[in-house]
């Protein structure tokens, strides 16, 4: 079998051409773009068009927030049938009940270079180093960055090497890119000043995109906070559902997710991430971080459920990255998250919209209406 | 402040002008789009249009699978900068050493409905029964599905509860559509026949969409194996390395992930994966499962490396869901993956894709490049 | 420095004798021991007497399992205050609540070679070639044993190594010296018919002795549940709390665990292992992994309060390891464990023990008494 | 069945006597003793004698450490036949080498009392509060106890729940009950100043004795590093077998730990912490916080290799819990760790006899002498 040929073409369009003729298969849907191809050249290499994801909108969702005040039309974008069905009808029981509080626990974005030395002494040495010279460090980053902050420097060592956690504020950028450029500055500042064999920008310990016990514990994006109290009656009219049986099903789901040796527990944070993210220009594969949260129900009071979340991880930008896209522009025009400080507008919104899906597939869970649904929505579109 | 009032509107431009009115906000980008509204109406409901994500294609990738014979072209869906690339940077030297070998160790998708009874004793028997009577539940499963097949159901006990793990074959199908419908008959058929306090159709034991250590050890969709050995010539021309460089990075790497708890290891499966889900039509939010994974590289013969990856949740459909969409199945048929027996094949080609991903960025991370691959990628678009 | 001399001496007296001249130490009252040194000969090296570790006992504690029928008197050896009474005050609400039933689910034991062979097809051959070849290996085994029985291997492939976890049925023995006899034999009957480049006996996969994910999902060891209903007012009299108060706590300990990521969820099940390990005489490492468990209490009916709990690594024995040394054989001759067919026995008497050890500390925390009796111990010893 | 009878007696003799006479079991081997019933008042309730476990010596180890100076013969109690022999074995390996270097890196014991308020937002009221008043939550810990300090209280919000992370320091004792003492105080002046529902003292998110996430990011007890250089002729010579054999082993070692989803890698730091843990009194459950830790062996130089251990959890105190025991006392005297400042040269000795035995082992498993290893001992005793 002869090599098959690198894609040819200095356009889209030639570049579909060619491959309809190298290949027989022709790129005529994805041609047809809102955007131009000079907007994308930040975003996309070897550009030929676009996809197209169904674009559905669900609320109002009422969200108490710091920063998110109001009620709220989320856009997701999905092609699984029934997702948008399920958040709005979780959306309308939190309204219902007078909205969704919100706060913002913590904010950073970290990675963590590696620098390998002769042995551990030299390694516990170069970790007192970073401690005592933060100042400098964060200097250097100042002036790669206006945007970003380096707030810490958290040394980690194993034997040789010591895996630096450099801790940042990055507005409402997701930051990745600052971040990386800063601490390669941050690098080659470090090796110069102490002698190290060698260095890796990244190493996999900050775990970005990747499912580890670190995303438990330190705020990787905007760390947000949900909480609420259902009134009874509106579990049983907008849920479908008693308190008890809400609650009763909930424990049996913590049960899977401990048996199971879940990192976090609920039911499915990561549909409504996956929607709103690609709705709304994020970094997609962020999901995979974001998605490690916690869900918590309880029975309180006479008759009430006391609803709590927990999501460590939401690596979020109302700037960057895909926010500028035409379609996604108006994503998040339509939350107000558009402009200077609306990341953690932006957060808590996402934040409170999970929340809604995991209190209407719980209930569509604990009163065995969830086929029923799926049907319905499969009918009707 | 007055409630918000419920989305009115009977089409998406109505939708979308309702929203207008109500919110200032138009949706205008959005409502282009290469479909009909009727040709969505399973994918999603309070439809308003499209959001459009920028198409690349990587490639050509030589791919030496069971199923997946060839080299191919591989779509790529992102907002990413330097994705693409990076990407094709991998392929690159992954065709040049020959192409990477593919294999399909296992094909099943299971959920877990959770039976709850009196006591450990009844569970026990519950357990006993469920083994007892597989055929019976394969012939229920039977019923509501053609495509679908019970392959096993595997009880856990703890307590009072079963949880009993449904595993089915779905064939090209994604299945959980239908693999919800004929576990809910199973469940109705146990409980007609055990007597039952309650029964949940899931409870989070299978983990989907959600990380969780159960997730290591199953198939959950395709589990795909990779394996290649690159010519360290290859690795020095076409990666910029040297096999020592590459395997030493990948040591820290390996440390990294140990020192932050991962589930797996990997520098960035989930990359790759959000952009060909999105691309090619697939259920997004299951790159979270499938991000769990591990990859490998040791040194092998005199100056030879060896890269091992282990996919075993690659949850892929190429029918159903989103893959009928106009700009998806555009992306489906440039991988020659539209029609029977073609999701084995895709799964193959995905697996390589993300090793090739693995390559590329190791290989920047290993000799230094990373930050200028990322600002050159800036520069041109 | 000169190096120091390594530890002379054909018997424990001259090796204490030795020591005392070389350190300046002496051990005089290690020397006392009930045990003459040849009746350690399989248990220990370099011997120079004993360890007393003070022994308590426990109970009685109703047991109504498969294996274990009535009261019991559990011994336990710790330097802990207040553990013996602890786990005594647990074991009184349970008897009076009728005993807690016990079941053995599982009963297996497993190490995994690693064969390293040139690529994933050889690998994936090979898995094939011992699922074709069980009964050949079984026949293997039970050359070297008489006790061990290989139940099942299953081959696990990365790349290009197999895991080949081999599953052994091993009665009243730990079994672990018989299983890697064994297993030593079935692999060089392996790599005599198969062409690998290496193998391994073992390499960490079966995680003996080590907290891992695997260890949720298989039994290693006896798998153990135990269950019971605890009355409202045996909880008010006898726990000192009332089953509202005792819920509450329990689940605020699970998120505690959830929270902190914890493998599996209960209090301190380890401190009960230690202690019976120690004085019965098990391989004491063992307890890492046997501490790996589930409690989980619900209320249940008007006022009751459901107790469960799976412990699915329970690795004990009743014959071999410490099990006849004078005092050992003593604690399990109390338990009624000497003998043919106790092993199960006494996996049940620990798993109602471990679970009295849990109902008393969430109980003492729960009604905040947790340092009154802690300090009472204190006082009267 | 009547119930069984509570043990009567007032002292061991008594005790003893009433359980033959209600069980027909005597306990005659367990009343010969060191200690006398006074010495372990602090120890134990219900006590009735004393189990003997053998005690082997192993050594002379070379610690090259910051309180740990010179060569070590190290006590181990068990009855796990070649424990001793293989901890001996690595031992020698790596005295030959020069000795293993150790650090202490962390040092400090927490409990995490959890806050339970009307909401998130209380919560994090009380988080900020907490904040606030560090100087009197340390003067309060400073009134109860001499010996213990508060370093740090570090909230962690879920919910209406506050997980308050109280860091102490505790010197040469192991401290929990200091740290308890403390805490309770610490608590009841809390909710004097905050209102809250309720709390509670202890809730399982330190993971005290018990595998969790948390137990790899921060130090509970010492935090101990361990490193050296093995020349390959020492390899060579003292392990038998050759440098990359050695770390080929390790390599596969490293996969299975990854694959098994292993908290920590390392191939049995249980083993030698158990023994020694009971030979030198220590809180014996302590060993599965304790065995979560990190080994790593890399080929350096020409012909060289490097270990590396992290044992971030090494509960372990010198006086206090059962080291004044006498033969455990004599097992501490033995190395020197007896009066002021010794559990951090007590925690050094430990994390360098624990690589010993994982080179021991690795070698053994690398050039395929395990199973002869363990026949020898077994012959010879």
């Amino acid at each position: 079998m002869p090599a098959a040929q690198p894609i040819m073409g200095i356009n889209p369009a030639m570049r579909r051409a060619w491959l309809a003729h190298n290949t027989g298969h022709a790129l005529d849907a994805t041609s047809h773009t809102a955007f131009a191809d000079e907007d994308v050249r930040a975003n996309i290499e070897n550009l030929v068009g676009a996809v197209e994801v169904p674009l559905g909108i669900a609320g109002p969702l009422r969200v108490n927030g710091t920063y998110a005040k109001g009620s709220f039309y989320v856009p997701l974008a999905t092609t699984e049938g029934t997702l948008v069905s399920t958040y709005q009808y979780g959306m309308r029981a939190i309204s219902e009940a007078g909205g969704a509080n919100a706060y913002v626990l913590g904010d950073a974005l970290d990675i963590a270079p590696c620098f390998v030395l002769a042995d551990a002494r030299a390694a516990i040495a170069l970790a007192d180093w970073l401690g005592a010279h933060l100042a400098d460090l964060q200097a250097i980053a100042a002036e790669s960055t206006a945007h970003g902050r380096l707030l810490d420097v958290r040394p980690h060592v194993f034997g040789r090497r010591v895996f630096a956690q450099c801790v940042f504020s990055t507005g409402d950028a997701m930051g990745m890119n600052m971040v990386n450029l800063a601490v390669d500055r941050i690098c080659r500042h470090v090796v110069a000043a102490v002698p190290c064999e060698r260095f890796y920008l990244r190493c996999n310990y900050s775990s970005d995109k990747k499912p580890a016990a670190i995303n438990l514990f330190r705020p990787y994006g905007k760390e947000v906070a949900i909480d609420l109290t259902m009134p009874g009656e509106v579990v049983r009219s907008h849920l479908g559902v008693s308190p008890r049986e809400l609650v009763d099903f909930s424990a049996t789901g913590r049960l899977g997710s401990i048996q199971a040796g879940a990192l976090g527990t609920n039911a499915h944070f990561a549909n409504g991430l996956a929607a709103i993210f690609i709705a709304c220009g994020q970094d997609v594969a962020q999901i995979v971080n974001a998605s490690i949260g916690f869900l918590d129900l309880e029975l309180v009071g006479d008759d009430d459920v006391y609803v709590a979340a927990r999501l460590p991880n939401l690596v979020v930008a109302t700037v960057g990255g895909g926010t500028a896209l035409p379609t996604q522009r108006e994503c998040l025009e339509l939350l107000g998250c558009v402009g200077d400080g609306t990341a953690r507008k932006f957060a808590e919104i996402v934040g409170a919209a999970l929340v809604a899906g995991e209190l209407a597939i719980c209930a569509a869970l604990a009163n065995g209406r969830f086929i029923e649904a799926h049907r319905q929505n499969r009918r009707q579109g």
